[in-house]
């Protein structure tokens, strides 16, 4: 029996706000397709969906935003977080929607005048992740989850469910993989400086802190600014230079993702060498340790 | 006499609407600091304003978004174009504004009722620029420029123009320096992927197609889909594989740019080497050429 495709995005026939009576119902309509788990993934290819069941300590569910944990390390006799989660397995695939930008499929579980029942709240990107200590005092994985207002689906697919092309025969994979993003990006994601973001690449002549490369380009050199503590919520780190580093795009990425961290000294850590310094940017200790606990996943043997 | 700071952002006291007999006046109220030039801007820093004149066969002015010229090869007493501009001088310094994201203040000369003088329309952030055959047949460059319709000021420097700091001196900069943005980007800039740019990450396998680079994360490899020729106005290139490239960030940003172009062939113009291929990728040699055409520009002596 051949592996079923992936199926991101809307089911067909089913908008949110729709009720089904228990997980197999969920399963058959092929909203959710576990019946069990509280996460559809397919290895490598990202989550799918995901049936918030209001079971887990550290789950936040704010309607348009949620804040959801990851799996892994609980007991299950208890429910209770026992140990560490890891970014593996049906983690890693929810972070994976984040670089993909693919959605998930959201149920909650709802218990109303006694009776429990699931509704669909319809689809959901997953913005962002990171490493929190939960309420347990264990690591957790966290994830957050933005309501998505517009979806559009390509002509040839109006209604129905999306699936991943077959990627062995096809050059040019069918339009119905996903939905056409509302907005196809084309251009660089091109943040306006702020007085800090501006000084921190000034003061390193745009040379990447990591691996020392200086973009040029006709327009002038190009490096961006990383905030170590990401701005806003939920981390609210400060915009001074303290909490910034002067990176190339790409070791910009890998910071974000935690593919490698700094140590206090400026050590790098899951990479070779060192942080380049220079005396009128002073880095502060705390952010690095901030992004080492929440972001820093040490992979085994694993060196970009 | 110590060199004049740069200001941008809003001056005090003029709001868009704010009509000058002159280009005297306009000078004098700090709106535009140059009395003839179209162009008014600080080596290394970016334009600070504009003057739409009305003179220049290429522009075009849609109100909230603006086609502006880049200036160079004119003949002083025709006004025609009589040479190919290059993105230098007040040209890259327009570019420059794309990669800051500083804005503009833009100001529109307006004849009425035989009437001559100068409205000030408010400030605009210059999107993207890329070249193209002008009317006159000459290579121009080109500049959108996008209204802005919000723009916070910090509390500090609420009212007042905004300057830059002195850099030599302070560690920490004033938040004066520019307006905070509305909206600080904190996190990657993560796109859907469409089945197309999803398609050429594969095949490639995250590998960029330039270096050779492959960025590996906790959430798996993460590589960007560079449109050649760019979706969208005012490109209208497809989203077809054809028509993408499998690039680090770093070669992105630099291919988005103008840093380096690909001939036919597949041979790296500006930078050594050649183009990693793939089978089952065929990349359109009439994309590579609408990049080379639009967008490249060679640099004597500067190779990234």
């Amino acid at each position: 029996m051949a592996k079923s495709a992936s199926v991101f995005g809307p089911v067909q026939g089913i908008a949110p706000g729709h009720e089904f009576a228990n997980r197999l119902e969920l399963w058959s309509a092929g909203v959710h397709r576990q019946t069990q788990a509280g996460i559809s993934a397919r290895q490598g290819e990202g989550a799918e969906s995901i049936v918030l069941s209001g079971g887990y300590e550290d789950d936040e569910d704010l309607g348009a935003v949620i804040i959801y944990t990851g799996r892994g390390g609980r007991s299950a006799e208890s429910q209770q977080q026992v140990a560490d989660q890891t970014l593996t397995g049906a983690n890693r695939e929810l972070a994976c929607n984040v670089l993909s930008g693919l959605p998930v499929r959201v149920t909650r579980k709802v218990t109303e005048a006694g009776r429990s029942f699931y509704r669909y709240a319809g689809l959901y990107r997953i913005a962002s992740y990171w490493a929190e200590t939960g309420k347990s005092g264990h690591r957790v994985w966290r994830f957050r989850l933005e309501e998505l207002t517009e979806w559009e689906t390509p002509p040839e697919a109006t209604g129905s469910a999306t699936t991943a092309p077959d990627l062995f025969t096809a050059q040019e994979p069918g339009p119905a993989y996903g939905p056409a993003p509302r907005r196809l990006a084309t251009t660089l994601r091109l943040v306006r400086d702020t007085a800090v973001t501006r000084q921190v690449k000034l003061l390193h002549d745009y040379h990447c802190q990591v691996c020392g490369v200086r973009l040029a380009s006709p327009a002038g050199p190009y490096a961006e600014a990383a905030h170590i503590r990401p701005l806003g919520a939920p981390h609210h780190g400060p915009d001074t230079l303290a909490n910034v580093l002067c990176l190339c795009p790409n070791h910009h990425v890998l910071f974000d993702l935690g593919s490698f961290g700094v140590a206090d000294d400026g050590t790098l850590l899951g990479l070779a060498g060192q942080l380049r310094q220079h005396r009128q940017h002073l880095v502060a200790a705390e952010f690095l340790a901030y992004h080492r606990v929440h972001f820093y996943e040490p992979q085994a043997g694993e060196l970009p």
